[in-house]
Formats: structure tokens, sequence, C-alpha cells
């Protein structure tokens, strides 16, 4: 009998919907039959998330991160400032992101110990984590900084059974050609290769989008494809990956979901974002790729709008801890 | 009383779905009643349509422009090569694109002599018009050179509620940046704006996309939107455009699902295109815009692999029909 992967789930930014999102997870038989859980995290937000949600979660608390997780129910080690705290609900602020940062620290160093394989966190803001002081524009070079990594890290984005990643992220349109290159493409393509094995997809058949329009049309306007991509794709077929394209970008979605790939590499952010909000990607999942751990999280936000009502939807949620089980276990073996 | 644009319909190439989606539109009551018909085309061509789509469309066939469109039924203007021709069906062939070419600039002679208001023409196949000697890369730039028309024309794209044009075409990734000057955006927002207005819109409330992702976030990563279009678009404000933006990118779209534009102007051809593909646009139309004269076109192609078996549906072309009797009608007042 395999183990089950020791997950870490946190509560993301207490005056969101995070806490009732996972209370309506929790509640599911599911979770713990596919993982040991431990919620990293303040008793008070997840009793109130509980509470929002009109739902019982057995748990058992500790503050010693040592205790074995019990076989029937999850682990919830309470982490929070001390002294507590007076969270606000429905607006970003930072009391809420130095609680959500202080978690996922926590969650971090238990995952380097060994003590967790993989973590999955419901939504935080980016502005409490700015408020709390949090230099970085996004979590993933959060993560990268705490583990100290210093490799190759990109998001992926998941749902159904669709996959992207991307070359080029937050950069100006004007740069994105100069910084197509093979030295970028490699661990792009490889990261997706690498991310989707571990997600449990054997041999991921890769899809590259062109850069061009058309994909140049022949060189006509723009030559990476023929100098650049092309020569790229050929070499990464002879490491071993599935990797095929360029594909013109405006129908290599329509080709995905044909299923004629499980994930599609795109140069850049709005190439593959364009495609995948219009597709309803706010029910899915986003992958911190490349770090030495697994980390998910729901691909929408903290719903300021709707939090306290009991209406938001622990789908996401479910999706992005059922990936982070299975690329913790795929990390246990 | 109105009096009923003059509409001349192709058929596009005749080794297509062109004649028979044709026929069939003309099969129903509603064409007649929006306008004056004045087909024009291979009468064999025609009457092939007819027989695969299973309907008789009565029509008066004639040689002389001049002939009145009857009340009650289409004229066909026989316009064929001299001594007939023997067209190949299913398969991109130059006497299917010398005949196209040919029905094509003889609508066009007849719409700058004022004989018909606007043009609808069934699918055409690129490679039957190379193979027939035009050098063009699109239509557009063939009825631009025929009408000896030098101003600024774009196509447009539309379905259902929904309308996109772009500020850059077919150019390689690496130059749209630089491409993006109020030189241009000024003529792509008025070709919307006089466009939709000539299509029955009286005030379109346009659109307009940012460059860069998350439309550069401030200026972090990149910077026309701060310098370049939001001091256009206020300029074209106050010219008395309803033109609103820049959007970023990945999220235009959805607003204008929800009805907030009647246009998107986008940047970049796959801005526009990887939307329009994934939300259907093969049961679009495409709009030649710009041109004195208006002229539509159903966006799906020849369909060679379904050609002759009355399958093909006519609902793309009927729509590219209905836009060209309003766009007719708005000129002819």
């Amino acid at each position: 009998m395999t183990e089950k992967p020791q997950v870490g789930l946190l509560l993301g930014d207490p005056g969101g919907i995070g806490p009732e999102v996972l209370a309506k997870l929790l509640a599911l038989d599911e979770p713990r039959h596919e993982a040991r859980i431990t919620i990293i995290g303040d008793p008070a937000v997840f009793a109130r998330g509980c509470e929002i949600a009109g739902v019982e979660v057995p748990v058992e608390v500790t503050k010693d991160a040592d205790t074995p997780v019990p076989e029937d129910r999850p682990l919830l080690l309470d982490v929070r400032p001390s002294g507590g705290a007076e969270y606000v609900i429905g607006e970003a602020n930072a009391i809420n992101g130095r609680y959500a940062l202080g978690t996922l620290r926590r969650a971090l160093e238990l995952a380097m110990k060994g003590r967790l394989d993989a973590i999955c966190f419901a939504p935080l803001n980016k502005q409490a984590l700015h408020m709390a002081g949090s230099p970085h524009n996004d979590e993933l070079h959060f993560f990268a900084e705490v583990l100290g990594f210093k490799g190759y890290v990109c998001e992926l984005n998941t749902f159904d059974h669709l996959w992207t990643t991307r070359v080029t992220s937050h950069v100006a349109l004007a740069d994105v050609a100069g910084l197509i290159t093979e030295e970028r493409l490699v661990p792009a393509v490889g990261l997706a290769h690498a991310t989707l094995r571990a997600a449990g997809i054997e041999n991921p058949r890769i899809g590259m989008a062109a850069l061009n329009p058309h994909g140049g049309d022949g060189g006509l306007f723009g030559r990476e494809e023929i100098d650049l991509l092309q020569p790229a794709i050929a070499r990464m077929q002879g490491m071993g990956m599935a990797v095929s394209g360029p594909y013109p970008a405006d129908t290599i979605f329509l080709k995905a979901l044909n299923k004629e790939f499980d994930v599609v590499v795109t140069m850049y952010h709005d190439q593959g974002q364009i495609a995948m909000k219009l597709l309803g990607f706010e029910r899915g999942v986003t992958v911190q790729g490349g770090l030495p751990i697994p980390i998910t999280t729901p691909a929408h936000g903290t719903a300021f709008d709707i939090v306290g009502q009991g209406v938001a939807s622990e789908e996401a949620t479910r999706q992005a801890f059922l990936i982070a089980c299975r690329m913790g276990a795929h990390r246990a073996r």
C-alpha cells in the first residue's frame, strides 16, 4: 500500500473566501482518503470558515508540528500572530497579509524539513501581502526566496485536462521577441514536462505556440519559427520530450481542447491568458512550477464581494488540493 | 418606403461550398425582402449549387447588367470565362481561381457605377487565387487595388453582437510595438466607428485593448498605455467617439461578451484572433472595412472536405448577406 502524501492546507487571506471554501472541502470524505492533512493557520479563522460554510469538520488542534496526523481527521497546526489578531473581513488589510505570510513561511519550513510533501493554499490577496511588507509581485517569487531556490520557476495554469505555461510573463510586449531564445525555451518546456509528469501524466504531449501571427507564414512576417522554434523543438524531441509545433497561436487552444496535447507552452502572457480566461480558468488551478516543493492554489481570488455568505464554491480548491496530492505522492516516492 | 438596397451576391470558389450555401440562402423568403439581388456568376455553377442543396430558386438570367432586378426573384448576371470552363470540385485550382477573380472584378465595376450598393461573396480559396495569378495575400488588398482606393483598410470580424478589428495585422510580433502609433490608432478606431455605424449601430461603444500584459501594470512592464493609448483615447473621445480603455487583453473579450462594448479594437492579430476563434468565429462574418463599397463574406472557408454533400450551413453566409444589406441601405441613403 502506498503511503498517503503529507499535504499542508493553508486558509489563505482570512478576510476572503479561503476559510469557508477550505471548510467545505474538508467536510467531504475525499480529502482524508487522498492525503494526511495538516491545516496550518489560526483555529479561530478555520472555525469561522466552518460556521459560514455550515459544516462541522473534526480536527486535532496542536501547536507541535511533530504531532502525527491522525488517520481519520486533519491536524490543525495552530499558527497565528502572538497575542491573536483582529482580522478584517472583506477587504485588503495589513493584519490579514501578515497572518497569511506567517502561515506560508511556516508551511515552507515544514516542507523543507520533509514534514510536508506538498502545499495547497486558499486564495491570497496581493494587495494585503504588499501592505504587510512583501516586496514580491507574486507568491511564486516569495516562495523561491524563502526556499533559497535560484532555479527556473514559472506558474502553470490548469483546468479540466488542459495545462499551460509560458516562456515570458510580466514583460512589455516590445521585449517579448528578444526574450525568446533557446536558453529560455528549453527550461520552460522542461518545466512543463517535469510538472505534468509529477502530476501523473507519464509522457506529457507538449504543444508549442508560434510567436508570430499564422506562425510567420513561412517567414513572410517573422522568422523566429524557422530560425529558432523549429530547431529548438527538434533538439528537445531528441532529449525525449513529446514536444511539437510551433502552432499558430489563434488555433493552438482549439487543438488542445481537442486533446491533441496535454500542455500548451505559449511565448507570452496574453497568448495563453486570453484563451484560458475565455475558457473559464476562474474554476482552474495555478501550480507554482519549478520549485522543489509542489505548491498549488485555486485560480480565483479572495472574492471579497461574496465572503461570509457561504455561497463560494470549493471546486477549484478541491482541484488544487487533488493536484497537490498527486504531485506530493510523486515526490514522496 | 425605403428603397431596398441593390446587393450583389457572388458564388465564390466554384469548387467549394459557396454555390450550395448561396442556393440554400436564396431558397429562403428573407433575402428578397431585404434587398434587390443580383447574383454574379456562371449559371451552371449556381444550378449545381441548387441541385446539391436540393432547392429550386427561380432567377432571371441575363448577360446585360442594365436589366432591372425583378421584384420577386434575383437577377442572375451570367459571368463566366469565354468558352465556358471545367471547374474542379473539392480542390484549389487555377481555373476556379480565374473564374472567382473575374466575378469579383465585375461586381466591383458594377458597384463603382452605382449599380450595386453592397457586395457579399461566398468563400474564396486563397491558394486558387494565387494559382490564378493574384499577387495579393488577401481579398481586401485585391479589392483596394481594383477600386484604386489608397485609404486605410482593415478587415473587421463579427458574430452575434461582437465585432473586432485590429491596429496591426500580418506583421512580425517583434514589429508590433513600434507600429502602435497615434497615426495608426486613430484610423483603426475611426474605421471601427464608421463601419459599425454603417452596419446600423448609432453610436458604437468601442473598447480598446492594452498592448502589454495587465495593461503594463502602471508602467511596470511597458509604458505604451500611459504614454500613448490613454492620451489617444482621450483625444478620440473629444472627436465624439465612444471609445474607452485601454483594457487588459486577457479580459477585454469577457467584457465584450458581457455587452460592455460593441467592438473591440486589438493591437495585434493574435490578440483578437485567439479570442474570436475560441468563441466560434467560424460561424461569423468578415467585413472588408474602409473600402468605399460595403463588402462582406462568411468567415469560414471553402470546406473542400464536405463540398457536394449538401450539409454545409448557410447561416454564416446569411449573416454576411444581412450585414451587406444594412450597410448597403446606409450607403444608399
